[in-house]
């Protein structure tokens, strides 16, 4: 396996997984309201077009990678709307 | 420009300014015992590994994209730590 593809998984591992903390946060205390979800509907939206990007490039580490980060972080968005209290605003 | 280089920079500038709305919140409202610092360590280190990465691979997208992200998301990081109440865990 070459230097550069090792980068790109060992890459790709840390910003896929960087979302679990937040998720396993949320979970556990039940409270979002600090947590923007304006910041996850947004990254939902990079990450499906990287996932785009990969396959038109045919790179592996980035179509694996964004795209299942595209799914841990809907996860997160449906929490962060899912878990708000009624009266905070977004 | 080549149809997947739009895509590319189209999908840096969503995952590049995800951040800010939890930026500005956390500026806003000085509460972020919700968000999780070790979110952000995680992505910091994935987004200065994707940095690198792309100029392994000499993509422009990748290195612009990830490298804005990498300070952004540091900005963020440091604003999770310090505005953290004293009580309030990681």
């Amino acid at each position: 396996m070459q230097f550069e593809q090792i980068i790109g998984i060992l890459a790709g591992l840390f910003t896929t997984l960087a979302v679990l903390p937040q998720i396993i946060k949320a979970l556990k205390t039940k409270s979002v309201d600090d947590v923007s979800p304006i910041m996850f509907i947004t990254l939902c939206i990079g990450l499906g077009l990287w996932t785009v990007y990969g396959f038109l490039k045919e790179d592996l580490p980035i179509i694996i990678t964004n795209g299942i980060s595209f799914i841990l972080n809907s996860f997160m968005l449906i929490l962060s709307i899912t878990s708000r209290s009624k009266s905070k605003n977004f």
